[in-house]
């Protein structure tokens, strides 16, 4: 399998790009293709140790800024990064690309120069959310906005096409994101979606409200017009965040209290051969309080990590003739790894011919 | 002053309003009236000691059951606990509704009893939520859905009055919710709002992510629509127990991991006085742990309990003429008294008056 990554895309780039190739490469035993400019990426390749990895470099000369109006960016600089590496997808020359960069300039791409799959009005970002319970899927997460009821019964098709090939769930229960369990909820759009899902042959359970998708046992699938699903993923990573800080925040006031009693807890290990009682057991309680405070404090950090989904890996758009994964712009090494990995899924599954083939009998 | 409570509203009615009740006449100084079904209240008020306090009984014999149409019950019920207190507020023998009941069926009765203020579409609910520095307003959390740019300007308009005169807010800065903070975030009808509101004379400050809204330094008032702004707490509401979860369990380990090890924690008592030191030691560190976790989850409750918006007290109501506040369903005594003290400083602090003189200016 050969999967096009855009090394230059992204904040860190072209190092952890690179490096997540690397890793990729070697992991997953895939051909991974580096598309930007061939000086600067041949000189960061040559950090690494990739001897008997498939690492090709393909030349990308022109570079897409963040700034850049997305449409006009990818259709303008026909040598970027993204228009290079999509088109090798287009043309059969690679099976997927991931960019960590200008991810509307990916999207306006992907369906610029793969196509949007027949029966597929707009395509949809759909991110695998890890809530309490296993896992959901939700779409979209931010490609389209002011959606009709026809898209989201498009996208929940999709995404259930997706949580049963790369999930592995059998029959994947659907819902509508919403302020409420009631078919009365939700605004114009949800209603609207929720009569065209019930007749639509999925499993559709209904609307589901944000305790529903986070706790993770009422459905496989969650689907909101784009800015709903957007700000719904950045409202939990935020809350997570804030949890964390409050959290740490009890912490460190029971640091300060250790502080402020002194050294005593390294006395603790001088105390354990004196006479003296009562200071050996002050000096292991405050040993106990330290011990805990140093569990709890990176308990906290992963349970932050756990709630931002742009770790999970990238993003997959559907709907487009093609694999493309939108990583986060911060990706590190990592992430990219992670998101290689979900493009690999994604072939190995026949994600897009499924899609078209669902699409062409419905 | 005289609030009317509706006594017979919300799931733990009427036990909870009434007991609310006594406490904010008896904290507050103000006259409650207890509105719904005279005998129930009665035997109810008698539960209580309230000698010396004004609580006068009205009776509303009809009941609005939760299933009911809203707009049908309110119009339908006349005799019901919320027609006769919103009545009240109308003919100037209250100055404000307080329900824990039916919201829907509140707002409605709001709107057809009390009528809206001049220049006012659609009234909106106003809920103030604790940031992480200070506080910020958040307005519709779920009056209307599919709204206009100009509902959204009007609520920005009434929600800094609010900030002025409820919270103290000099000079209010107000802030759209949306996905990101480029004017070309959000969807279009934040993106018309956004248009409105930079030429409104308030002090729009741009788009505000979730994360912002959490934090609190960039905003004090933000603006969504009433179905956005519902699902913004209620996901808020739902990480924040997520997370709390999540806390608790690794809380829960530790402590099973004491348990595991034996009644060392009182055994420390014992052995303070023995010559054995390192048992003395590990009792304290025992001991310490536990301090720390009894610290702990308690904060892990007191953050999920920071988030859920419906303990702030209850939820103006605004744009009608006459102060009605929306507190939550499962409200408790405590929660009930909240919601008065609510209603009672947007009385003190003139509001009404003051939005239909701003709207009549604008």
């Amino acid at each position: 399998m050969r999967i096009v990554l855009d090394a230059i895309g992204g904040d860190l780039a072209p190092k952890e790009p690179v490096a997540g190739a690397v890793t990729a490469a070697r992991e997953l035993g895939v051909e991974v293709v580096l598309v930007g400019p061939a000086d600067v990426l041949r000189r960061e390749l040559a950090q690494h140790n990739a001897m008997g990895l498939s690492l090709p470099i393909v030349d990308a000369p022109e570079l897409i800024e963040m700034d850049e109006h997305a449409v006009q960016a990818v259709r303008r600089k026909k040598q970027s990064s993204v228009a290079v590496g999509l088109r090798m997808v287009r043309d059969g020359e690679a099976d997927a690309f991931v960019s960590a960069g200008h991810s509307g300039a990916t999207m306006a791409g992907a369906v610029f120069i793969l196509g949007r799959i027949t029966g597929i009005d707009r395509p949809a970002l759909v991110t695998v959310f890890p809530a309490l319970k296993g896992t959901i899927i939700v779409a979209d997460v931010g490609a389209n906005t002011d959606s009709k009821p026809e898209y989201l019964l498009q996208w929940a098709r999709m995404a259930s096409l997706y949580a049963q090939l790369v999930l592995g769930v059998d029959r994947p229960r659907v819902a509508l994101l919403a302020n409420g369990e009631e078919d009365t909820k939700g605004d114009k759009l949800v209603q609207d979606a929720h009569a065209l899902l019930k007749t639509s042959g999925l499993y559709f359970v209904g609307n589901a409200e944000p305790k529903d998708a986070l706790v993770g046992d009422v459905a496989d699938v969650v689907i909101a017009d784009g800015f709903v699903g957007n700000l719904f993923l950045k409202g939990a990573e935020a809350v997570a965040k804030f949890a964390v800080k409050k959290v740490q925040r009890e912490l460190s006031g029971s640091r300060v209290a250790l502080r402020a009693i002194g050294g005593l807890v390294p006395t603790a290990l001088l105390v354990a051969t004196s006479k003296d009682k009562p200071r050996t057991l002050l000096a292991g309680l405050l040993g106990g309080t330290a011990v805990l405070a140093a569990v709890l404090a990176p308990a906290a950090v992963k349970l932050a990590k756990s709630l931002d989904y742009r770790a999970y890996g990238g993003v997959p758009l559907l709907g487009v003739n093609g694999i493309t994964v939108i990583a986060h712009g911060k990706s590190d090494a990592a992430a990219i790894t992670s998101a290689i990995r979900r493009a690999k899924e994604s072939v190995d599954r026949g994600l897009v011919a499924a899609i078209a083939a669902e699409q062409a009998v419905v």
